[in-house]
């Protein structure tokens, strides 16, 4: 599957943090950034997301902001 | 100004395509990886995007998916 | 690939309306269903998006609201 | 009140799960295809979202992906 | 209809500029402050949207980020 | 640090909900309006996000719908 999302990381999970409904996966996509990204827990068991797992993260255009100092 | 977005990542511009209302911004963040936002014209403008300029990429935790393979 | 984004249907494009930097695409998912997407023109043609094309509609859990009469 | 949001399909609520501070709501909108929707337990409260209720799923098209095999 | 988004806020719209596929509306929401939408230019012709309308700016408050100085 | 978020409101905190992950933060803008806001645990930690501090809510142009009577 090839989705319609511009920007398409690859990285390894490094910690999976699951509350009542709602894991916060930390993903090192390496050069020292960690991404973190809100996800439901029935996402992390569906596609078997754990730490020193290699994923992609995922990341519409419209969804990203640009910040100057 | 500090923000509650997890993801800021710093980079340097590459390339500002401007449409009739809303621009695309393609950042180079290192290690090999472009990352592309879509913003209002009248952002670019505001803030002064062009290419060669450094800025910090934001991305809220909650708009980040995970793909495996 | 398999993505964390929990809705995932399957559908038929019935129209690519492209602008200067975004496109609409209307999706007819059955049942007499049409979803709406706006992405980059970047995507439509990375992905050779085109009216009668087989496509799978993508979308994010927290992205989706809930209304009542 | 009518919804700039292009996306309003009709649909029954088969599953409300409550987390700590997050709801997922899964709502059948017909043809066998079910929407997963994340909004907040006070939502949830407020508009008195129930199993077998009937209510309307609201997605913004520029929150839809698209995707091909 | 009751939407689960959790910010609606009353205002006047001050200027709807129309690009290829994207509007930008503004929205005066009262005390001195604007708020910037950006729509398909079909929502816009669909629900009458012009200046001096009477409408609501409508948020998830999963796009809703906090910044501390 | 300056971002491309077209909406930045000042306001005051009146009540943060901590969840397992994610915490609801309320913020008074003037005027009787109140913002609500869904973001990570850890954000409000980082930022010290607590009831009476000024902050200054943050929403991207296209998070933002327009709904009419």
């Amino acid at each position: 599957m090839r989705i319609s999302a511009r920007n398409q990381i690859k990285g390894t999970v490094i910690e999976v943090t699951k509350g009542a409904t709602t894991s916060h996966v930390r993903v090192d996509i390496g050069n020292g950034t960690i991404v973190t990204s809100s996800i439901t827990n029935e996402a992390v068991d569906d596609l078997g997301i754990k730490a020193k797992g290699q994923v992609t993260v995922v990341i519409k255009a419209s969804d990203v902001m640009i910040a100057v100092d």
